[in-house]
């Protein structure tokens, strides 16, 4: 049988990788690497770096694969999502089939945790409902950029004895009307946060978590909402690409 | 200055600790640990575990402090929690103030993460706030129960492009009359789920997540409900402890 592992890597830091992440990468013959067709040479080299340093057995490959491009539906969110999904399956279905042998383990290097804002369990699970090939597979759970976020803001997530939301910058700019209190943001393309200026918010921002190019801000969002975007705007610009969260919260 | 790390060591399995983890534990000479007075022998045999499997600096010490119970206070949730933070800062205080050399780095091993419903962070900073003494502390983000749950159950936390609510049994218990989907409850001492009965809501439960002695039991609310009360209760006897979370979830 053959075997897939999703192994959460962690948010930048090649040190938040897991004792348990670092044995499944040894288990694995095959590494597949989405390509995702724009300058993320850097996240590559990130990836290519957590190979190196911590695989010990010999003779792994790495497969890097053209990763089709979400094309967004003018008509739902979700048929985007799911079109791309489809084309990724049919993607990830030949990988498997292909590239790896019977009775070996294949790996996917998954940013932060597989089971956070990521489609790659999504994906193997529609490869599996496809029923044209069968494998098993298992999640490896990695430290996700909300954890970083807290970590090096040292902050709690929590209020106490308080609930805690994580949403997605897309959603909350969505939900401008609703009432935003201790909200974790992940994927904002946009600085969605503008959308939350005069509620007394705080936000705690952070961008390339845990790598030596770390950004970290925080304030009254009223004070540094500028500041942020000016900084995000001009990393992207310089690194070519931006991983970054935030949390909004309401202070007492 | 003497610094202190907060160490998040994961759910359970000593190999969720990361590589940033296994570093900070060797630069520190000094480990607190708390005895919460009740039957975590177990608990503690697992931390003791993870120093002596990771830890190659020689000749640290542990130092092992009876924690102050936490007293409900009848009137106020939130007194109750601050009365019993002001005693573990007065507690905090004195061990890195005697336990502690000038240069020294003390470490808190925390289960899961530090930022996610855990007092230590919290309780340091009121120490700093109390100004008596002064240090520098570090957070070491770590794998929570809330990841091991939804890798072990090989799910997404999250649905596509939807927001994910954390929250604790007690909110839980509180808010029965709320729409509950997708939300991870953690810290559920009174089995909180049993109040969401026939809304169409589907459980994925964990327990010793990581362990030799995991349980999952994943399913209909409706159905399973009545199972994991009894498999929680009976295991708890026999372990004298549980440490247990769940997801619940409205399918599509």
């Amino acid at each position: 049988m053959k075997t897939v592992l999703l192994i959460g890597i962690g948010a930048g830091d090649p040190e938040h990788i897991t004792v348990q992440a670092i044995n499944a990468l040894n288990r694995a013959q095959v590494f597949f690497i989405l390509d995702k067709g724009y300058a993320d040479d850097e996240l590559l080299r990130l990836r290519t770096e957590i190979c190196q340093r911590y695989i010990t057995a010999p003779g792994y490959r790495i497969v890097v694969v053209h990763d089709p491009q979400r094309k967004a539906d003018p008509l739902s969110y979700q048929r985007g999502v799911e079109r791309w999904h489809e084309q990724r399956a049919v993607l990830f279905e030949r990988l498997i089939d292909e590239e790896l042998r019977p009775d070996e383990t294949g790996g996917f290097l998954v940013w932060g945790d597989p089971s956070l804002y990521d489609s790659t369990l999504r994906i193997l699970e529609r490869v599996l409902s496809r029923g044209a090939i069968a494998f098993d597979y298992q999640v490896i759970p990695g430290i996700s950029s909300v954890q970083a976020l807290a970590a090096q803001h040292r902050i709690p997530l929590n209020r106490i004895g308080e609930p805690i939301q994580i949403t997605t910058g897309r959603r909350l700019a969505l939900d401008e009307g609703a009432n935003v209190d201790n909200t974790v943001v992940m994927l904002d393309a946009h600085s969605a946060f503008e959308g939350f200026l005069g509620r007394g918010l705080h936000i705690y921002w952070g961008a390339y978590l845990g790598t030596d190019h770390e950004i970290l801000i925080a304030g009254e969002l009223d004070e540094v909402c500028e500041h942020i975007k000016h900084v995000r705007q001009k990393a992207r610009q310089d690194r070519g690409w931006i991983m970054d969260a935030y949390l909004l919260r309401k202070l007492d």
